[in-house]
Order: C-alpha cells, then structure tokens, then sequence
C-alpha cells in the first residue's frame, strides 16, 4: 500500500485530483469524503435543468461512487463531512451524515477542495421560505419543487452574475415573470459597464425587469393586496415587488472554515493561500478550486476567481505535486462566459476597473466585426472590446457579446493572453477562414490591427464616456456615416459628412478645435481621420463609435 | 503628389495594400490594375452563389471602383492588364482590354498581388465545353448558366481539394448528382488521411460518388447511350462517368509569369521570392498572396500556401514598408477550414507527411472529445488530432472533423502554434466553459493534457496504422469497452474486458506479450493501461481507439 491521501470535497477539484492521483500512483489509498449526497456532479448544468434545456437529470451525475470505485480504485464517501483538520496528527474527523457518528481518518496528503458557498447577507427577512441559493443538486431539486407546488409566476433573482442570469433565463423559460435586482448599476461585474449595457438591453428585450443600482432593503410577507408564494422583495428605491419564488445569487465566498480552525494561511482575498504548486502552509495539505487564493494571470495579484476550469486544472496539479512530480500552476485570466437568452457575453484577462486597481496603464478599444464574413447568411455583429498596454501593446483584456462566434474569439484572445503576445502578434494571428465560419481578417485579427495603428500614432482614441467632457471644451463631433444611418440615430450636436464626401467637404472644417469623428463601429470614421490627420486637422476616433455610444446610452443611463 | 504606387491585381492582398497605403499616405497616387471585370470580390464566396446559399450577388462585390474611389481616392482600373514589367524603368506596360490600347505607367513601387491560376494539365478531351474552373465571377455565372440552361442532372468535380468539395456540396444542394474524382487516395490533402476519412464517409453518406486515388483519363463526348450534356469522363481505373457539368478543381499554381520575364527571382516551389519584408528580388517591387513563396511557420521551408487571410495581411504589410515601415511578415502556418456537408474540417500546422519531408520528430495523437459538456444537448463528438515535438513539447500541428465547435478549437491551436506554446502550454489554457459553449477541460485541454502524459513515460501511443504489424508481431489486442460497445463492432481478435473488471481480471492477460489496449475513443484505455503498467504488464493505448481504427477501415479502405 503507497500513501494515504484524503481529498475533502468530490467535485471539480477534488474528483479531478483524485482520478490522476489513480493513474499516477495505483497504489495510493485515495478517499474522498464528500458533504453532499453525490459527487462529480455538473454543477454548472443545473441552471439548464431547472429550465428543461437538460431534461435527463441522470447525465448531472457525471460519475458516481460505484462507477469511480469500478474504474479508478477510488473509496467515495457521499454525506461524509469533514468537521476537523488536526495538521500535528495528521489526521481529519469525519462526520459520517448517515450514521451521525464522527471517525478519524490518518492521511500522508490532504488536498482541500471545499469550495465556495453562497453569499447570504444578513437582509431582513432573507431567510423566509421560498428563498433558494443555487450550488448543488439538492437545490436545485428545492427550487423545481416550489416552482411545481406553488405555481409560481413570479421570480426575484437577487444578483446580476453569471448564475444569476442563467437562472433569470432558465426561470424565463419555465413562463415565469422575471426582475433582477442588482446592487451595482451593472449586471456581469467582470464586464466594463458599456459592455453589461449590450446585456441590459437583450434582458429588457426579452421581458426582464432589471433593478440595478438597487439593493434589497428588506423582504416581507406579502401583504393582503400582494400576491406572492415567497416574498415581497422591498428595493433600496422603495419599489415593492412580489415574489412567487426568490433565488439568491449574490455571489460566492470561499469554503475556509476548515483550513481556518486548522491554522492554514488564508490570503489577503480571504481564500486559501498556496504557493504555485498549491501546497498551503502546511507542507501536507494542498488546496484547490474556489476555496483557494490564486495570482491573476494579467495583474499578479492575489485574486479569487471561482471557475470550473481551473478547479479542474489545480485538481491535477495538486495530484501531480502530491505524488511527487513538480507541476506550477500558473494563475488564472478569468476567462469565463455565459449565455443570456439570444446573446453570449464573455470575457478574458483584465477590465478596466481591475486595471485602475492594478494601477497598470491601458488603452481601451470598441469593435463591431462580424462573426462571419458578411457576404455571407447569418453573419451577427460582435461586440468586442480589447484592452492593452500601450508602451509594450501587451494584450491585456477581452470582452465580447453577441450573437455568435463570441466564445471563439474569446477563447483565442485567452490563448494569446496565456502567450503573453502583444497586439503585433494578435493582428497576425491566422485563423480558419471559410465564409461560414470568418473573414479573411478575423475580428481577433481586426482588434490586433486597430491597437497597433493605437500604437503607431495613427489615430487616437476617444471613450464613449469621454465625449461629453471634450464636447465641453469645445470639441466638434463629425459623423461620417451616410444620411440615412444618421436618420436612423445620431449623437446630438453632431454633424453629418459621409466618408465619400470627406475630402472634398474639409473646407467645412474647423482647423482651430478638435474633432471626434465617429461613423457606425469606428472603421469608416478611422479611415476620416486619417484623411483629416494629413490634412493638418486634429482629430480623434470615438472607439465603438455611434454603436458603443448607444449601447451606454440606451443600456446604462435612465434606470 | 507623394509617391507614386502601382498595384497589380485587386483582389485580397492587392485591396488591403490599395487602402492601407491611402491611410498612411493621403498624398501617394495609388492605381490598382485588375485584368478582370471586378475588383474586391469575394472569391471565397463563389461556391456559395451557386448553391443558392447566398442569393444577393451584389454581396459579392465587397467594394466597387467607385466606392473605392470615393473612400480611399484609389484609381481602380478592372478589365486592366498588366503585360510587362520593365524593371530598369520603372515601369509597366497595361492593355486596357476596352480599348485594346496598351499603355505604359511608371512607378515608385510595384506591388504584385496577380494571385494564382487553375492548374488545367493537358488530359485529352479537358477543353470539351461544360468543363470549368471556379476562380472568378465570370467563372461562376458560366457555371450557373449552363446548370440552368442545360438543366444538369450529374457533375463530375475533379479534384478533392477545399474547392472541390465546396463545389461538389453546392452543386448537391442545386439537386446534382454528384460525382468526386481524386487523385490522391484522399480528399483534403493537408488533412492526414485517418482524418480525411472522416470526411470520406460523410461525402458518401451524402450520396457523394467519390473515386480516389483514381485519375481521369480522357474526357470524351458521350456516346449515345450515355446521356450528358458535358462529357464523360474515362477514369484511370476504367469507369466511365457521364457528367452534365464538369468542374476542374485540381488546384491552383502561383502566376508568375509576369514576375518571370521581368527577372524576379522565383523560388524552389514555384512561388515569387520575396524577403521578410515581402520584398521581391528588385528593391522597387513587393509581391504578396497567391504568387508568392511563405516560409512555413512550422517547419521554415519555402511553402505554397493560397490562402485569403495570409493575403490580405500581407498586403497590409507590404503597405508598410511601400511606406518606409518596416514590417516583417511572419510566415503561413496553413490554417484552413471546410465546411463539407454536416462536417467541418480543419487544420493549422504541420501534417504528418509535411513534417516527415521535413525531417521533423513528431508523436501524434488523437481524441474525441465533446465540443461542450456531454450533459448538455446538442453535444457533438469531435474528432481531433494534434501533432508534437516529443523532445519539446512543441506544437506542430493540428487537424480537426467534426459537426460543431471544429473552428474554435483549431483557431485556438493555430494561437498555440504562432506563440510556439508546447503541449504543456495547451494543457492550461484557460478556455471559455459554460454547458453551451465547451467543457470544464476544454478539447484542446486534453489534447494538452494527452500529449503531456505521453511525453512522461506515463503512456505509449499506437498508432491505427501500426496495429496490424503489432498483432503479427504477437500483441495481444485488449479492449476496455463494455459489452454492449462491442456487440456494436469490434477490432478482429481482441480480447473484452471492459474496464470496470480489469483490476480484478488481470490473470486473464500475458505478461510476456505487448498488450495494445483501446476503448472507443482511448481515454478509457489510457486509465487501463497505467493499471497495466503499474502492474508490470508491457501495454500501449491505441490513439483514437476504435473510433480511429473504424474511421480509417470505412473511409480508406475499399475502394
């Protein structure tokens, strides 16, 4: 018999772990003591199977303790929760949930994947029945049965993030009424604001109420007049809005309570510090997943970041480190994306306000490419905006919605994060062209190019929310779309001289004020000022141009 | 006035020169010549237009000389062309094909974009009418009207190439019967074979008549038994086809005619020499696209490469240092996609036989994985093959089938490649995962991850083709699948012990005979045979397993 190792915590991490802890080593004693009643299951599917988008609720169940135990050797204990790490003895105590007894199991490794929990905050009245967090099966199962038994019409969801939101949709699906109410004036936090707005407007699109900047003050029992199952959710602004059901996805916080009591390092983030092999500071105990501190991949700092991938990722890490064979893990970007009802929002690397942090200098850039090459059917325009260093054009940041192709020029924009490439490197990426699937200039490689012209001083980009400043002081706003696009919508005060007529209308230009010019997306105006720049104007391209303007306008202000 | 710059052929890489020469120089004369009628077009597109998935064919015009003139104040010149090139003075001489004039312009800089021709090899009979090529619009509307005015029942496409297989779906979706005729013993050629015949099997389950590694002979006129308003065709192998519509598909060869009489220098493949800068040998003339020799990016030799992004980048480049900055064009590393039916067909890199002419160390593996969560619907099984440096981990290459997700996970390893990141690099990418979009280890994460355990020790790949010598060599083959698997096919003379049994069965195999052990897409086989190997048994997994093995057997075999 080799060495004992006991994994606290079966999913993600922690089953990851425990499969490569078997491969490498056949004749370690693996045991995974599991709180919940199953393991290895597809947490991230269970807002899917609450909307009837997943219907066979046994494909949740990626692996179970018999088939784990048949093909990986591996002792699986469901309902076992660990309550106490004794680091000197080397040893846990487990609380056996079906027997009500506790045990004590010696261990050589312990590898932590206890996870994050759902954030409750003491608000008056959070606690009554019809209120339900969304992490596990149970859940899950909670949730469809009050749905079922009240009938319910009427959802709050508490929190914009990524569950929120695919509880919003899956509710959504069911027939039910939805509002979100967030407290940042913002849905998707890891998004810049101008980038959520796209997201707010699909949302009111498809019928959501959204609160944003808006906490809950309180929620009551529903008054006579009020009709509700659950709750009425009472806003900060004072709005009262009945409930038939309340999902709280405020947000998670790690799982610590554990390494605490057994006096492991917990980092400045409040999750579990390890070092690169993710080892804690215990020499016999590793961690993994949301309950542990990572370094962001861009900034270098501390940062919790709960993703399944890594989780994934850090599970055989660990087992790699634990086996003895030195394996890094190497931080996180972040990436991450979710579908909300027609559009996928995603996003990879740093944001702005992450960056403002950071205190790490960047440029910002809108984009509007199509997800295929736009002679051809079904080509959607991508929102996509990239971040980088302007002294050394490192590509910092990505984000994306839209309707197609945004999960791919993320993943590729991820990639060159990973690279480390500059914007040099991402504009001569090549990519798969057909007409079905891009263009011979890929949005990837259009974002690369705008950055360099950035770079190289070619034009000089102007912020959605840095107009009205530079209207201020004079600035002239120049559109250069066609007459009838400016029909359909322009920016007050702006004046109108389509690109084709550009250079024979200069004359009606100021040479003593700056110009931002904007057309559409920012392509056509980019290509004015050039023409203006040698043609001794000063001039500066409104990034995303009339698009990001209006997705801010329309999606951030009037809530 | 600036600078004065002469380009030849408006198309693809001599369009993205055209306009981004007026951004950086509003006061150089640029004049495109162009010998056909028009310029800017979607060559990619062609293919569709006649199948009737895109219907508006001005879509295929991207850009008209007006526009362009207007826009970028280019003096776009179609029906143009450009006859000789005269070095020494710095000039050209152009047949305006209107008038019939020839013309003499002279130049700063020169830049070639004449791209590449049709291969038309002199087969008896090959200029029959109703035979075509399809590189041009005036290409496509003969295609077209002799569909429509012959009213073609049965085409024969020669060739399996990108082209010809666009060719043959649009034509099957206009309700030809379709014939594909194929040289070499695969279509897609960049493709290795094993992969290819995915594509084989799909074509056929379309109702595709394929022959390969099959010529044609001689094209006749029919006789009067056989019906065909075009020719029938005489295969190597003795068939005789009869064909409504034939369509040459062969392949493309680089023009550079032009370029040869002026005295540039021509590469070893064929190509127009250009320097980094994508200079020609004449310091005043530059070359981009189709004409040109690439430096692979993989193996850096000397490559032809037609493909429409690496065009359009070049131009831009090429621009650059027409503009005095320097810019170096990086090289072609081959991406390139299909769609062929139901299926998508990819890759990026290097193939096996490239890297063996190479002289290039590789292992190759492949998998199937799922391109989302299995749990989720609409999971599709992805077949996908990567290719390595065993010494470095390296990436070299990778080729990809499949019904869905095929572009993203080759666009990322085509980033992978171009940041030369090894397999350990791909292991911990950090990839979108949400149930729509991918997996928690994510394709190309496994792919990863494979390679990494290869290149350990942990595991010894086999490859499908390597199995026969191996059982003749006395290897006992071991499938891990369960019963139910096998009863739906089996490799002729393995041995079942499904993998949940084999701890417990291992008395049942040899410990003096190679065991080559396989499951259905060789994940479980991999878990085998690390408890093989621990137990001292001398085992290697059969990369791709059965699903490879089968893939190859249907779709190569039997013709």
């Amino acid at each position: 018999m080799g060495q004992r190792v006991l994994i606290v915590g079966g999913v993600a991490g922690g089953m990851s772990a425990a499969t490569r802890l078997r491969r490498l080593d056949e004749s370690a004693e693996v045991l995974i003591f599991e709180r919940g009643p199953f393991v290895s299951f597809a947490n991230c599917g269970l807002p899917y199977f609450i909307g009837g988008e997943i219907t066979d609720r046994a494909k949740l169940l990626v692996q179970t303790p018999e088939r784990l135990r048949a093909a990986f050797n591996l002792d699986v204990r469901p309902r076992s929760e660990v309550v106490a790490i004794r680091p000197a003895a080397r040893a846990v105590d487990v609380h056996d949930l079906a027997t009500d007894r506790v045990k004590t199991e010696r261990y050589d490794s312990l590898l932590l994947s206890t996870g994050a929990a759902p954030v409750v905050p003491p608000i008056p009245g959070i606690d009554r029945p019809g209120h339900f967090t969304l992490r596990t099966i149970p859940d899950m199962d909670r949730i469809l049965d009050w749905v079922r038994t009240k009938s319910a019409k009427t959802a709050v969801v508490v929190g914009g993030g990524y569950l929120g939101l695919e509880a919003a949709e899956q509710l959504h699906r069911l027939g039910l009424s939805i509002t979100v109410v967030e407290q940042l004036p913002q849905v998707l936090a890891p998004l810049d604001p101008e980038m959520a707005a796209h997201v707010h407007i699909e949302l009111r699109k498809q019928g959501v109420t959204l609160h944003l900047a808006n906490g809950v003050t309180r929620f009551e029992a529903p008054t006579g007049e009020e009709s509700a199952a659950a709750s009425t959710v009472v806003l900060a602004c004072g709005e009262r809005v009945p409930a038939d059901i309340v999902v709280l996805a405020i947000g998670v916080r790690p799982e610590t309570k554990l390494a605490k009591e057994a006096g492991l390092t917990i980092g400045p983030t409040g999750g579990i510090k390890v070092d690169a092999h993710l080892r804690t500071s215990d020499p016999h105990i590793w961690a993994v997943g949301d309950a542990i501190e990572v370094t962001h991949g861009v900034t270098g700092q501390p940062a919790l970041l709960a993703l399944a991938g890594p989780a994934n990722r850090q599970g055989r890490t660990a087992a790699d480190n634990i086996c003895g064979r030195p394996s890094v893990y190497r931080g996180t970007i972040g990436t991450a994306i979710v579908r909300v009802f027609d559009v996928t929002a995603a996003c990879t690397g740093a944001n702005e306000s992450l960056l403002k942090k950071s205190g790490i200098a960047f440029e910002a850039l809108h984009l509007f490419p199509n997800s295929h090459a736009g002679y051809y059917p079904g080509a959607k325009s991508i929102a996509l905006k990239v971040l980088f260093a302007p002294d050394t054009g490192r590509l910092l940041g990505a984000q994306a919605v839209g309707a197609d192709g945004v999960d791919k020029r993320i993943d590729v924009l991820a990639t060159a994060i990973a690279a480390r490439m500059t914007v040099d490197d991402v504009a001569e990426l090549e990519l798969c062209y057909a007409p079905p699937f891009g263009s011979a200039k890929d949005p990837v490689n259009l974002a690369g190019m705008a950055a360099q012209n950035v770079r190289a001083g070619d034009v000089s980009p102007v912020q959605w929310h840095e107009l009205p400043a530079l209207v201020a002081n004079g600035a002239v706003v120049l559109d250069v779309r066609e007459p009838k696009e400016r029909d359909a919508g322009e920016i007050p005060g702006s004046i109108g001289i389509p690109l084709g007529e550009l250079r024979g209308r200069l004359v009606e230009l100021p040479k003593d004020r700056e110009i931002v010019v904007h057309c559409a997306s920012g392509q056509r105006s980019y290509n004015a000022c050039r023409v203006l720049t040698q043609h001794g104007f000063r001039c500066r391209n409104l990034t995303g141009s009339y698009k990001t303007w209006k997705a801010a306008i329309d999606g951030l202000v009037g809530e």
